[in-house]
C-alpha cells in the first residue's frame, strides 16, 4: 500500500506504553495523571446520563460549556470571544489541533513550528500537502530565537505553531516572546496555532502568557486547550479551541464532517464543574508541589535535571554517566530498572539526540517516590 | 480567508436542528433516538469512572472491547479480524470515516460514492485533494446500477464508498450487489469503505449483507460502525472500524495524530454491554415496529411513503400536493406545522430535488404519533 506518512511509525506514547506495561514498570512516561479526578465530576457525568443527555450535542458544543469557557478567558486573559461563533468544543485537544490545521492549511503552504515538539504537529501538516518547517530550540533553555523565525518566514508561510507551557521542555513564553511574535506577524496573514493545554500549569507565581493575553496575537490566533489536562481525565476526550470568527468558520467546516460533535454527558459535567474557578486556579500549586517533590527526590540521582517552568514535565540529562542514545537509555530504564520515561529524541523528526529523557510528574506521590528511587539506582 | 471547502455551508443537521429548536418542533430530523438507553450501560460508565478508568485508553482501543467486536463479527458474518492489528475503536463512526479516508486516499485519487449520501463523504474526499465521483441512485428504489459503476472506474479510482443500510433512502444491498461489487474490484487495488452504522437495523427478516459477509470484499474493505446507533447513545461518540492489517496500518498512522484514543469509561461500558448479544439481535424488530407504526400513522396523510428496508429512515413523497423544493417544504413543515424533517436535496451535492423529505423514526411512540398527526394535516 502507498502511504501518506511513509516515515511515520507508531507514536512514541503507544510504543513506550506497551513496553512499560509488559515490564510492569513505574510509569513516568505519558502526561496522564494516575490519581482520581474530583468525584463531583464523575457525579456530573452520571447525572447527565440519567437525565438522558445522551444524544448528539450541538456541532460546536453545549452552549452552557462554551459560555463558561468564554467567561474564564475573559476573566483570566481579558480577551472576549463570541460564544456562538468563536468557541468550539472538540473531542480532545489533539482532535482540535487536527481540525484547525486541516481547516486552515492548504497544499503548498509552509507551517513553522519548533522542535522538540509534540509528535503530531508535523505529520498533520504533511497530511495537508503542506510543508512543516522545523526550527530547533536548543539545550538547555529551549528559548525561541525570533530572528531565526523571521528568517524562516516566506510568502508561503501560512501558520506558526507555538506551545506554551512547552511539551516536552517545560519552558514557557514570556511577554517579550509574545511581543516578538506579534511584531513578526503584523501585516501578514499568518495564523498562530497555539497549543495551550498546560495553560493552568505554570510555576513559581508566573502568569500564563498565552495568545489571549495579547490582543494583537489573539486576533490571528487559534488557541487549543484541554479539559483532560485540567481535570485529571485525559481519557474523556474533551477539549476546546477559540479563534476569531473568520478562522473558526473554516475550522468548523472541517470539524462538522470530521467529528460532528463531542461527548454530550461529559460536556454537561464540565459545564457544571467550571462554575468553580478553583478547579483551574489551584492547578499551578498542585503540580508545582509534584515538580518540587520529584526534583528533591532526584537530587542525589546520577541525572541532572533541567528547570521546568510549566507543564507536567521535567527533562533529565544523563550525559555525565552514559553515551547511550535517548531511546537506548529509555529502554534500559524500563527493562533493567522498571521505570518508564520518554526519550527526548522522539520529539525531533530527525531524531536529534541530546542525552535527555522526559519525566512526567503528573503522578501520585507513591509513584513519584518509587520512580525516583529506581532512577537513583541507575548506573 | 481562503477556504478549503468554499462551497460548503453549515451541515444540514445543524441548520435543521437549530430551526427545529427555535420553533419547538417535533423532531423527526436527525437519526438520534429520543428515548433512554439501557440503565445498565449508564451504570457501566459510572462504574468505570469510579474505578479510575479515566485516562488515555490505548491508541487502537480497549482490548476487551476490540475482542467483543471481533467475536460479534465472527459470529454474525463469519469473517475473522485480528484483535491487535485489524480492529480500531474510533470516537464516532463519523470520525472513523474521516480517519479511513485521510489514511488511504491520496491527492489526485478518485473516490466513487453514491448520491443521495450522508453529507460528509464528498467533503472529506475533497479535503484530501482527491476527486469525489458521484453516481446518482434514482427514485424510487435507489438501487445501484453496477454497469454505471464499472463505467466510472478509472486507473485513478482508489476507493468506492458504500453504505448499507442506506442513509437516507432506507435501501439495503442484496447478496447479488456484493457479488457485483466483488467482480468489479477483483484484481484492482480499489479499497471499499463501507459505512454500516445501521448494520443491526435491517427489516423483514432479511440478514445484513455487509462487506464482512463476503470474503472477497472483506479483504479489501474498511467497515465502519457505531455504538451510538446500536445502543441509543449517539452523543457518546464511540464507534469502530475493522480492516485488513495493511489498510489498518495506514488508517492508524492518521488516527494516532487525529484522535489518539477514544473515550475510556464509555469503552469499558460497551465492553461489558456487548457480553449480551441481545443488545444488537433485538434491534431490527425494535426499529421495525417503529417503522411500521409511522407507516400506519401516515397512511391517510397527503405524503406517499417509499419502502424502507433498513436504517432509521423513511422517505416521504409530497409531489402529489406541492411543487415546493425539498428545503422549502421542510421549512414550511417546521414553521407552519411544527414538525422537523430533512430535505432529501441536502444529500445531493448538486441539490437534486426529488420532492422527497426524510423522516427519522428513531423516536419514542408519543413523538411518532405527534409528528404523524402534524404531517397528516399538511396541505
Ligand atoms: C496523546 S499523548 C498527549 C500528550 C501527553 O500526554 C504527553 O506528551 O505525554
Ligand atoms: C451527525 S448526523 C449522523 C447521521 C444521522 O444521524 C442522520 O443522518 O440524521
Amino acid at each position: 500500500t502507498r502511504s501518506k506518512l511513509p516515515d511515520v511509525g507508531t507514536t512514541i506514547f503507544t510504543v513506550i506504553g506497551q513496553l512499560s506495561a509488559e515490564h510492569n514498570a513505574i510509569n513516568l512516561s505519558q502526561g496522564a495523571p494516575n490519581f482520581p479526578c474530583d468525584p463531583q465530576l464523575v457525579a456530573g457525568v452520571t447525572r447527565a446520563m440519567q437525565e438522558n443527555h445522551n444524544q448528539y450535542a450541538p456541532m460546536t458544543g453545549l452552549r452552557a460549556l462554551k459560555e463558561c469557557i468564554a467567561q474564564k478567558i475573559a476573566d483570566l486573559y481579558h480577551t472576549h470571544y463570541d460564544v456562538d461563533s468563536e468557541v468550539l468544543i472538540t473531542a480532545s485537544a489533539s482532535q482540535g489541533l487536527y481540525s484547525a490545521i486541516s481547516g486552515l492549511v492548504h497544499p503548498g503552504d509552509e507551517v513553522i513550528y519548533f522542535e522538540p515538539s509534540f509528535d503530531s504537529y508535523a505529520p498533520i501538516v504533511r497530511l495537508q500537502g503542506a510543508t512543516p518547517i522545523a526550527i530547533k530550540l536548543t539545550v538547555p533553555n529551549f528559548a525561541v530565537n525570533w530572528d531565526e523565525v523571521r528568517a524562516a518566514i516566506t510568502s508561503r508561510t501560512r501558520m506558526i505553531i507555538v506551545n506554551t507551557p512547552h511539551n516536552p521542555s517545560g519552558q514557557v513564553f514570556s511577554h517579550a516572546d509574545l511581543d516578538q511574535l506579534a511584531a513578526l506577524t503584523r501585516n501578514t496573514d499568518i495564523v498562530i496555532l497555539s497549543d495551550e493545554v498546560y495553560e493552568h500549569v505554570v510555576f513559581d507565581g508566573e502568569p500564563h502568557h498565552g495568545m489571549a493575553t495579547h490582543p494583537q496575537l489573539a486576533e490571528r490566533s487559534v488557541i487549543v486547550s484541554s479539559f483532560g489536562k485540567t481535570y485529571h481525565v485525559t481519557g474523556w476526550r474533551v477539549g476546546y479551541c477559540v479563534a476569531p470568527a473568520e478562522l473558526m468558520d473554516e475550522i468548523c467546516k472541517v470539524h462538522q464532517f470530521l467529528m460532528f460533535s463531542a461527548d454530550t454527558p461529559m460536556q454537561y459535567a464540565f459545564a457544571e464543574q467550571m462554575r468553580d474557578p478553583q478547579g483551574w486556579l489551584m492547578l499551578s500549586s498542585f503540580y508545582q508541589r509534584k515538580r518540587d517533590l520529584l526534583q528533591t527526590l532526584l537530587a542525589d540521582s546520577p541525572f541532572r535535571l533541567l528547570p521546568s517552568a510549566g507543564s507536567f514535565f521535567l527533562l533529565a540529562d544523563y550525559s555525565s554517566f552514559s553515551n547511550e542514545s535517548d531511546s537506548e537509555m529509555v529502554k534500559r530504564l524500563i527493562t533493567d530498572y522498571g521505570v518508564a520515561t520518554i526519550p527526548l529524541s522522539a520529539f525531533y523528526t530527525d531524531g536529534t539526540d541530546n542525552k535527555l529523557i522526559r519525566l512526567s510528574f503528573a503522578k501520585d506521590e507513591a509513584t513519584l517516590r518509587a520512580g525516583a528511587q529506581a532512577l537513583c539506582r541507575v548506573k
